[in-house]
């Protein structure tokens, strides 16, 4: 067992700790300005693009494509996810750094699906922009009337017609949406309700604007509109696309749903960490500045404590998810089936309760866009939904551990 | 021992219930769109005119002012804390609802505070108006640079000067500063450091737009600034009002501030029994009425346990509210100084908690504005910190303890 | 509301407390040292004898009564629940004290089915020397082999057979048993299996040594064998007892059970709250009388926190259980459902966790038997199952929760 | 970074787990009876010599030993604490098991002080005696009237007198004492209260029964006694032994510890993983196969996400004392400074939960010796407070972290 990063890793990860720290700190504050002075909080502020462009200058570009898809699409250096995750985690500590990096959902997970399942046609018009970082996309899955984390809840249809496939139904959450520079969505509905429960499902590519499609109004999460990139509501009525836009064709959302969520849940949690990391980082530095009673707040009740107890729990959910991510290296998806679920259902909460420590010391202050925290805090919790509730992913690490012990005797070694 | 309401809390109770289900929970999602329809959210709907002239019509009106008080002023029927927690707590489920009955912070404080210490002249040019509803004010005490739960690190300093008292300064987090019917507030400031601990502050009070007072922007509160009330920075710039504003005298702002805060703290905490309460009516309904997996949400993971453990800790912190208000009453803030630390400490997380887990049964859509949880959590996850942070109220409550044991023996009974 | 205690609720308190304080609390030490050097632990330190009988000559004798009972009787004074709490409360402080004041489960609970159901015979042969104090009794209800929370699971048989009753079974945890005085047990049993759900049990009252009832081994609780009481295994092999034995009739053991076991919760949550309470009191003895690094243990960390947390806790839960106990007076039973199960479900986790605080600051001593952390400790944690696990009586919370808000409209008031 | 364990790991691993399944695990019933029918709980069940050698044999022995000992002394395989761990780990899961593989607390941390510290006389007498399994030892450090955890404290003496050294003092929980093998003690008392503060003490080797020291009761921990182990209270008066007895020499007392204490804690942590592990398996195994209200356990309330929980917090656990395990070998204590204490401030904390949750499923038998719950429960509860309280870990944790931060911007990456 060896816990030092790869030359590659500890490579990647510096030049992004210099870039965040040269670069995108220093702009941070500039770029919420512009975004604020703008007509319109959906457009993009300039300095993104010029973030952007630097970026991808150093090469610190599409650092999230796996190997195999680096060297298809010719993008990206192709880091494993163990060695992506070092620098997942210094995104993390900045909201608006993952885009700077194009490496920022829900465009990542498009493009893995692209590149996996697009046909050559698609990933010329689609997955190639995107991967030059020249447009956005968005992910229309989850559904208002239903529990969304039950898929076969879903609503919404994909009905073949001819050459056509017709879309109807109703979506929100749909992360990016509002985005000026959103291209394409891609879209999961049900095709054909009588076929098994996994083999029911499309995917659809759909480009933004199609006839009978409505963006309607960005959802707020705890007051947060997350501009320029929303989570939209979305109605598709009579929507008609060619057939070929069935990404792998009719039947098989499911599954590639399934293929996609893994890396988005475990990019997720990378970047959770680096974002608890920054809060105790903040909480820390705020303790031993800030003065009441004639002490540092450090000296103060169970502050130190907390301060302690942060240190622990963010270490320990680090090393959860470098260890998922070196299982999903060597075996899949299947093969880390419960520590994805398991790491998707601790690390947003620990992250959540790392910004409240961090929020609560520093004083009402804590809760406004003054510091990073209050968006830190909305993010944290709101990952404790996106991409299945935790309640979802912890019955799938409780199915799992008790099929291993079944049958067993727990007396033995 | 006798855990039933009495009659006139019963009665009033009952009114408010019936209100609240007849008038106000119709009315709410009319409120709310005209606010986002009107040009700027910083101005008042409409309906709330109504609302409130109804509440007033009905009797139901003033109802936090105790007895002596509602003698004093001829406004309110004079109500007990423990027979007035029954109908706090009734409005605290519906954010608007404090102020259609007139009871809403920080007016209510800064009222008692003119009753008890303002001149004639005062309580007819300033509390009068507010016991009618006419006007609303503001109470400017925190400050950003300094950890304000410490009175003594405070800045802002009232300084006499002949007749007149000059305020410099710099506060933030005055609460219904951005009301358009806000009309004066009360400052909080240091006049002599020389003068011992507990003498030194003076409040003043100061009518909106004197000279060289100035709002700056509103604050948001975990993504929310609740227009059209908002929490306002507000800097002071050699502003000069007669001395008499001084309320009480020059010296006595510490004194002020510590009777003020008493009740001001435990009505938080009944509208925090109803905040938390309605989130758990919420939840429970929402997962009898939810299906996911084949089942409604209560059936499936530990919904139930955590239904039951919001129930079992709604009701201690209900009793524990009540059990204070009735020792308030009894003995006053001095009879009751651990346990409205005590309060103040633990019920806002609870009615965190309670509502975190709300939002977790109702989804993604949990976090936004379709529900009440979103800003329901933003106003418990606040209330950590305003009025003094759980940190500090925790130190009361721990140094009382001690103070009880130290030279005891704990082997008797 | 009045949270004052009654003239009689005030001065049982105050000479129990006395009692104690005098007479209990001293002799403490002294108790244990004859427990240790008997030849047997399961023999009665003469010490217990001598403080019955002053405790009975104090007037403070079988306090647990409620009045219909003691009236009937001619036992104890006759206090209602809330009236008893505050005693009750005080008992709980010291392990032997609720046997010197002939207050102790299970004969409390044993003593109420004799007085509701037993006949003039069985009253005159078992209650009325059980209530003197002359002998003692045990319950025998739990099984190993089976959930016993589920009491349809039950395996024990007491078969009618002419004029007889014939049992047959193996039951654990039948506390007290251990105890020489031990004279009778109360046995649930399964008599009919094609009756209703809840009409299919017996109770039948058999005399300690009938021919095939054998005591095995004394069951040890977290290394705890509770002295002279004891928790043993029982088997019965064709007991055979006269059928009326059989309390109330065959069929009635649901009934009965169900009577029996509310107030037997209720008292336990009482005691249990004096138990945390003393341990509060060690801890906070503790913090102000130790040194680490130069200061007291109270300035050390977060020890100050977690007192104060400590005695929030313990607040909302005796509040809890007072609340309860008054439902109970007021509503019978039926009316405290769900209360009963709420503070049985959470008094004593508040115990075990306060008590665990306590032994933390009490460093590796307050593991040992050198305080009274550690039996307490195993007590409360043992409440935790007795009775009913946690999780059956959260089940029970949620049922009528659930009951209350599924056809609700949550945005009412 | 990998994740796999080394070739030696592995194999280590597979052959302690192969030894505790056919050897220990069908012997640990057949070892408490052989425990429990001595004349005396104070002296060795046969079994265990016989285990031992079978051990031994198989060359299971002395794997603690890092690899410069095992070179130095001839004796074990030399492990690194990385290799060590895994077969560690499947140590704790059986009480009995870290004797039967000479790898127990406190001779473990005896026999590296010996190893590093001793003369080779002194390795001749009491280190290979003791590698060999032939005798025990004790370590006598914590004292009954003072914090211990604070070294200071001590009011133990070794003070020098000619040729001698002459001890006095009163100490307490010094493990292994009771067992009939216990050869020698290591004494830490102070030598020289004028030198500083960290070169103050010493550490004497006295050899059991020197005149002068007696050890007195057997403390109980939770009730249980861990015999034939013990936790023994010992008193020196006037012990006299020869100077070379003090190990390193006069005042190195202070600096042994710290290199004493270190890998005591990991291992420590190590076994508790596995505590932990076995505990969620038989959690698991009885939730399955136990039935109540008609459904497996698994299926009732929160049951499932507890499994759940605890599967998480093991997994982080165990890869937090893993990577400790990995920087101690790599930096060496110091530099594993932090994360020694963050592990010894959560892990027995981790154990202590995951056990507390089995017992509940277990209902009132998981509190009895019927199952390794109720003993593995006072082990990890006791280990809270052994080695130094949590609390005093969380300090040496947050003073780290605050030094890290002070000067820090926390803006950047």
């Amino acid at each position: 067992m060896d816990f030092s990063a790869s030359a590659t890793a500890s490579e990647y990860r510096s030049r992004v700790k210099e870039f965040i720290t040269s670069e995108i700190a220093p702009a941070e504050q500039e770029y919420h300005q512009q975004l604020r002075s703008q007509a319109s909080p959906w457009s993009v502020p300039p300095l993104m693009n010029t973030l952007k462009q630097r970026a991808r200058e150093a090469g610190l570009w599409n650092l999230f494509l796996p190997p195999a898809y680096a060297q298809r699409t010719g993008h990206g250096p192709g880091l494993s996810n163990i060695d992506y995750a070092p620098s997942a985690e210094l995104m993390g500590r900045h909201a608006i750094a993952p885009e700077v990096f194009n490496c920022n959902a829900p465009d990542t997970g498009n493009a893995e699906v692209l590149v996996h399942y697009g046909t050559e046609q698609q990933q010329e018009d689609w997955l190639l922009p995107l991967l030059r970082g020249e447009i956005r996309s968005a992910f229309c899955m989850t559904e208002p009337e239903v529990a969304s984390s039950d898929a076969t809840n879903m609503t919404a249809t994909a009905v073949l017609d001819g050459n056509d496939v017709v879309i109807n139904g109703h979506k929100w959450f749909s992360t990016g949406i509002g985005h000026p520079d959103c291209a394409f969505v891609i879209v999961m509905a049900l095709t054909d309700p009588d076929a098994g429960r996994h083999q029911r499902h499309s995917m659809v590519l759909v480009p933004m604007g199609a006839p009978g499609m409505a963006v309607g109004r960005m959802l707020d999460v705890l007051g947060f509109q997350d501009e320029p990139y929303g989570h939209g509501e979305v109605t598709f009525t009579d929507v008609r696309v060619p057939r070929e836009n069935i990404i792998a064709g009719p039947g098989r959302g499911f599954e590639i749903a399934q293929g996609r969520l893994g890396p988005g849940r475990i990019h997720h949690c990378m970047r959770l960490i680096g974002l608890a990391e920054r809060a105790l980082e903040l909480a820390a530095h705020r303790s031993t500045t800030r003065t009441a009673f004639g002490k540092p707040l450090a000296n103060l009740g169970g502050n130190r404590e907390r301060i302690a107890h942060a240190r622990i729990a963010i270490n320990q959910a680090r090393l959860h998810v470098l260890h998922t991510a070196w299982l999903l290296d060597q075996q899949g998806p299947l093969g880390a089936l419960s520590e994805l679920s398991q790491i998707k259902a601790s690390v947003p909460r620990v992250a959540q309760e790392v910004v409240d420590m961090a929020i609560q010391l520093h004083g009402a202050g804590g809760l406004t866009a003054d510091y990073p925290l209050a968006a830190a805090f909305a993010a944290a919790r709101s990952l404790r939904l996106a991409d299945g509730p935790d309640e979802v992913h912890l019955g799938v690490v409780s199915r799992l551990e008790l099929a291993k012990h079944r049958d067993s005797n727990p007396n033995g070694a």
